[in-house]
């Protein structure tokens, strides 16, 4: 099911040399980091948003919206979604999911 | 790779019942919605901080954690990343990246 | 100077019963307290990146975009710009600036 | 009322010097720019949550933080409250609440 995420970040990439007019992703890049950030923001408060309102079928689709505008930007970055899910496999695979409590944030 | 999100989703489930003092999740359960949202909210800015760093490495580190406490929202709301994976596949699986440019958001 | 807070406070105030389409601010009260709520985060990201720009023209006009927003929460809520500088000067106004460091936050 | 607001910029100006374990303000001011950053982003999250939750008293305290840590934020860049309040001023002082409709966002 995840392997969306991959061949998202093939997507992603492969856009980066793209007119900006040609699609909303290779607008988004050429307007430039800023905006890009600005998107992870806004989605990050819908997602809050959607919870407070409880309408989970909302939550989805802005986790969706927040998930993939970090996937921009890390695209933008020439970082790939399985350098988040190393990551998160590196923390949580082995050890269960303990080793954040004792980050101490 | 992506396999970890799934079992990240299996893992949150089960600690939804679990003491508040076992592990860090289980305390942000038990803090209610809120604190998991204010988590999402703090890591997002984290990601953006990160970005302006510049600093790739961090940048993964941070959307690692903003991709974690998402999933604590979905396991919350009995939701599972394989919703918000299959809402990624409606969008982009078929027609590509372009559905997003014609919403107008 | 700053009495052109209370000033606003007012206007909005009278702008609550005005046609959606009539101002700026009567549309936002229109569409609900969510708008106002994007709006308040949306500036606070701005005020961000003008803050990491090191743009101090841009942190004045984003920081006068995030007031004037919570002045439009404020009304919003029967609330007054004096509320909060009442707040204010319930922390800071007698013994100073220290009563933050021992709330622990 | 609302001068509170300069008697605070001229108090956090005269912390920019003292030492961060002296009050709150020097360490955060000691921690740096992205550590104010972080409080203005948390404090946007929590104004968005307490009037979520409908709870007045709790939107006043917490906008009053919000305003603080802009106020942080300028006398960290040498600004003043009063310049805020100049540019609320211009866009609002003579010709109403209008402008910002003007500006098409």
């Amino acid at each position: 099911m995840a392997e969306i995420l991959d061949r998202l970040g093939e997507i992603l990439e492969a856009r980066k040399d793209a007119d900006p007019r040609s699609s909303y992703v290779a607008s988004l890049y050429h307007k430039g980091q800023d905006a890009i950030l600005r998107k992870i923001s806004e989605e990050a408060t819908e997602t809050i948003l959607a919870a407070k309102q409880g309408d989970r079928e909302q939550i989805v689709y802005e986790t969706a919206d927040l998930w993939f505008h970090t996937l921009v930007l890390l695209a933008s970055e020439d970082l790939r979604p399985g350098d988040v899910c190393r990551e998160l496999e590196r923390r949580f695979g082995v050890s269960g999911i303990e080793e954040k409590a004792g980050r101490g944030d």
